[in-house]
């Protein structure tokens, strides 16, 4: 296996490491080689990233990703929108799990809002909403493959925007086809519902910013983004990283909970076959929490490091 | 003043006759008059709304409105939808209030996603989001005005979305013109934070879908839908609704919860300048609620009919 580490910028530089030695201690034959993308790149060269990362990234079996700021400057475009294109990961898979929670967001990645089909004119600026009939159908398809004997709920709002009209046909004919039990929710009902009744639901299949919206909404749930994971995962490639973003306002103080960026190496080694090692640091992970251990923003004082270490011990 | 009142369709027709009782027993001089609109008319003459309703609807000072029932048929268009744009209602205004909890979402009510402009080719179907800078100023210009001396915060996706660095420029400026306090959050952070923090924020501005969703989640801090209300505001016209919908699941069967349609009538109220009336519509449901009077969605037991009497007993 070769695995790209991306860092990227803030906490992504401080949690990844962490990750990164989970996986090396595990699978210390794999290749690993880090790649420098971002914000930090940006301020250094003007670009978050060059055609030797990208070509870097291509050519990984899986990429460990931190995360990337994303300055308010006009000009610059969120290298993970870019990445998630360009590398054809269709598929963000989102786990929210806890009491009483145990559900997966599929949000579809590469079209929707994220087109970047977008023009100014003046006084108005316009943005087009694309839905195509493959991208639906392939994460459709996707989804109802994760569903297989649970529920799958379809997302939309196919009452006001006929891009979601199309997005639900194909999700309904994929659900069908695939013989797994579904249901169907508008977006906004949707969000409601996960909140009150989380139980109720197990897969959920939605467009790229509802999906975007609702897995911030279901972190509340479980305390908050600090502990969730996901996967991007597309026919070539992989890439893994907190739902969290690069949290400026701690960088650099050593105190980021690295739970998600861990949780994001159980899922690549999850998809890199390895089963028991996925198993393996989520048990460390639960146990490292069940002791009590726990950094600032759960109550702790735990520093990245150390709650890392603790893990790492605990995997042998 | 003359109020058109609008049932619609399922509990739309069971909760907007209490709300209208109250509107009578402060202001019987009033004239009332009753509009047929949704999706019954639809079934019945092929049309949810006609010339002569949507006529009646303009020449109204303030419309009283339940709820509509959007069928899954793709030839539908929603009429509420159609109705905020037709009547020039650019502000959706939406309280949420409990324990702990005093937001008001402001959201923009005629443009984004909803522009309606959409075309479908062979395999793709396509929106349009369209974000004017008179759309934006005029909505955050309303905010900043609600807002006056509390905090303003902006939601956008603007390290994503073109339309929305416009939207966020104009806020931004409108609210600095307005001597407000503002501040600014991605809207999937800010759904997440409003759920985990939700004192920390008193009015909130954003685009017609992020308000959507954001006000059907923030829905969850006070026990859901049932208690919501509405008003949507234009410079011409108004139009007061609950935030839930017909509800076919439960219509007919006599226990829709009036409240929301109650403070929606309160709302209505305020907006004619009548803010002694609003306050007693706001205390009698406070108090019936405090008198352990509930409709079975709170876990109570009374009817639609019965709460409505016990309100319209404190009204006097
Ligand atoms: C940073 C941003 C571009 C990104 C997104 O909108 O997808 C983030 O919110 C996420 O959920 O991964
Ligand atoms: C019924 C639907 C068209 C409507 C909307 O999306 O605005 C509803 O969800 C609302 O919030 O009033």
């Amino acid at each position: 296996m070769k695995v790209a580490v991306v860092p990227g910028d803030g906490i992504g530089e401080e949690v990844v490491p962490v990750a990164e030695a989970a996986l090396r201690r595990l699978h210390p034959e794999w290749d690993y080689f880090p790649v420098e993308v971002g914000y930090g790149r940006w301020k250094r060269c003007g670009a978050a990233i060059g055609a030797e990362e990208l070509r870097a990234l291509r050519e990984a079996d899986a990429v460990l990703f931190g995360a990337v700021t994303t300055p308010p400057d006009p000009d610059y475009r969120s290298v993970i929108v870019m990445l998630r294109k360009d590398l054809g990961l269709y598929a963000n898979l989102r786990p929210v799990r806890g009491p009483g929670v145990d559900l997966t967001i599929v949000r579809e990645n590469t079209e929707g809002l994220y087109s970047g089909i977008e023009w100014e004119l003046p006084g108005s600026a316009c943005t087009l909403r694309v839905v195509t009939e493959v991208g639906s159908r392939r994460i459709a398809r996707f989804a109802a493959a994760r569903a297989k004997g649970r529920r799958l709920t379809i997302g939309t709002k196919a009452n006001v925007l006929k891009s979601d009209a199309l997005f639900r046909r194909c999700a309904v004919e994929e659900a069908e086809a695939a013989g797994v039990e579904w249901e169907e929710k508008y977006i906004d009902a949707l969000c409601l519902d996960v909140l009150m009744h989380p139980a109720h639901y197990a897969v959920v299949v939605t467009t790229n910013i509802f999906g975007d919206i609702l897995s911030d909404a279901a972190a509340s749930l479980v305390g908050g983004l600090g502990l969730l994971p996901s996967a991007n995962i597309g026919d070539d490639h992989a890439l893994f990283e907190p739902v969290h973003g690069s949290a400026p306002d701690i960088a650099g103080k050593g105190i980021a909970n690295p739970v998600a960026a861990l949780r994001s190496a159980a899922m690549l080694l999850d998809h890199a076959g390895d089963r028991e090692g996925a198993a393996a640091v989520e048990a460390a992970v639960e146990n490292t929490l069940g002791a009590g251990m726990k950094t600032p923003d759960l109550g702790g004082s735990a520093t990245t490091v150390a709650f890392g270490e603790a893990v790492l011990e605990r995997l042998g």
